[in-house]
């Protein structure tokens, strides 16, 4: 079998065309808009999701909300960056990318155009996330010594970001080294990602894997079927202290008892220099209905209490190496280059 | 809130009722049945399941097939007692209580009255469960040194026993001698015993709790929310080793690693005399079905694999006590009294 082309934003002929992520894995389904608020709907929703692909939807949002128009350009600007900026409250990608086009909207002397313009600069942002997965892929072979069997959790791959993915760009650009023979996706509760898309990615990239529950990694391990663990990060500290999806920690400390290699893979963006530890990172809690139903299917009842993290922080000393575009770094971190 | 009364199985009337747990915790519907294959159908679809609940379950369920029955006794008795053998390969403690039916009805010289005879014989074993669980809960407030959070792991309460349950028996115990603040329930997967049955038991007993995802353990943990961790288990071997639901294992590492002391509960009969060490305890793989399926929803596809230990072992170096209803005995472990 070979891999099947699949996209999880593609601007063409004035229009997105994103994968409806909420169908996948059972049905792939792609949506081709120029409405921004069908966009902002979508990220809403989850159907476009992960971190830096939520920048970049946001990006060609915010652009389309000024195509074809002409007049009131700092009015339409305002009320749909507002609106962008209130589909999801925590990544920071999202408002990064909305203010690199605020900043080149502000440039403007003759605000007519500036579709084209912001256009051009959600495009550079596309390009330059797609170019930063490329050298996460490359700088993540250096951990693997033989062909070896990777465990992830969560997603990461192409449907998170605007390329090939961060730790998923890493086990593809290996897999194609021929440096991967088998790839164990956690499921990852809440939400199912391991399940829903890693599996789905891994399937359209013809790489073997197997799916399990979070909590059989241990057992996994036991039985020495895992050599190296790669997981991404939702922030990390200037100590190298990652926030990543709630389990990562669990793994870290599983991965460091069974002594196998886990590393965390990032754009160098994600590293937060404002913050000296993990201690400083904010874990954001989800509401508890992402535990309690299943798609439809309630499975507790509603007033129960939850603990519902939606990540949580490894602690430096457990991570083997942090990969970004700027190379593989190892503890005691130190992020210059 | 007062605690409110409800029973796994209960002989009445010459009937056996039972609560049928897999529409728990939404529905609470109790079953009256005198047909011991309807008693074999609840054990193959999991309306009555929990190795020792299955037994005297199956107890009843072979007495009841002789009410009425004067004639060809010998002949009834070895179809139900086929018939019930079949409903679940592993519970050992199946076999057990069938077993000890078919000695009591070999001794008898008439087989007419048979029913009588069996029906005493499984409301004993009944009754010796229920015994067990009590002492299990007493012997288990050593470990409490003070008002505690508790973690535990699956369901181990009246619906997995004839009785108060193991784990759960000595989290009600202590709870009811002021020893529990708060307890904090793993969701289980893949069957979700714990956001189902764990749940369902909590709440009935009025005890404050939390479910949470399988994978947030380890930052509960770090935030300081856990003091013991106690579960149940399925085998322990001679040295202590334990195999217990998938999962364990996974907590055992994550409360060594947090410094938090970690105990298994489970009547003697759970101990293996004939197996020296956990690694030769058979691990058994469930349906991968069980994984991809929630209620009737699919998750991913269905020709994917899938890693499904229905169990793991937790080195008993790892297992601060085993908790029995002849005591608590610590490492190294030597069942002996």
């Amino acid at each position: 079998m070979k891999p099947t082309d699949y996209f999880s934003v593609k601007f063409e002929n004035e229009n997105l065309i994103f994968l409806d992520q909420t169908k996948l894995p059972l049905e792939e389904i792609y949506v081709k808009t120029d409405s921004y608020e069908r966009i902002a709907e979508a990220i809403e929703r989850l159907e476009i999701r992960g971190a830096p692909l939520i920048g970049i939807a946001a990006a060609y949002a915010l652009a389309l909300s000024l195509k074809n128009i002409q007049s009131d350009n700092e009015k339409v600007f305002d009320l749909s960056y507002n609106r962008l900026a209130r589909t999801r409250p925590t990544a920071v990608n999202l408002f990064r990318a909305l203010d690199d086009l605020k900043i080149e909207f502000e440039k403007l002397s003759d605000k007519k155009n500036s579709y084209e313009i912001l256009l051009s600069k959600a495009k550079e942002i596309h390009k330059k996330d797609e170019e930063y997965c490329l050298k996460i892929g490359r700088n993540g072979l250096a951990p693997f010594k033989q062909k070896s069997n990777v465990l992830t959790h969560c997603n990461t791959g192409k449907l998170a970001t605007g390329g090939i993915g961060t730790a998923f760009g890493i086990i593809k650009t290996a897999f194609e080294n021929g440096l991967v023979s088998h790839v164990y996706a956690d499921e990852t509760r809440p939400l199912l990602q391991g399940l829903r898309l890693t599996a789905f990615e891994l399937e359209k990239n013809v790489i073997p894997f197997t799916l399990q529950t979070d909590s059989s990694a241990a057992e996994l391990m036991k039985q020495g079927k895992v050599d190296l663990v790669i997981t991404g990060a939702d922030r990390i500290a200037l100590n190298g202290d990652s926030a990543n999806k709630i389990g990562t920690y669990n793994l870290a400390i599983l991965a460091n008892y069974h002594n196998i290699p886990f590393y965390i893979a990032a754009p160098s963006t994600t590293i937060d220099r404002s913050i000296a530890t993990g201690e400083e990172i904010v874990i954001e809690y989800r509401n508890k209905k992402e535990l309690f139903y299943i798609g439809e299917t309630l499975i507790t009842p509603e007033h129960n209490d939850a603990f519902t993290p939606s990540f949580d922080v490894t602690p430096a000393h457990l991570i083997s190496g942090i990969i970004t575009e700027e190379g593989l770094f190892t503890f005691p971190y130190n992020f210059i280059r």
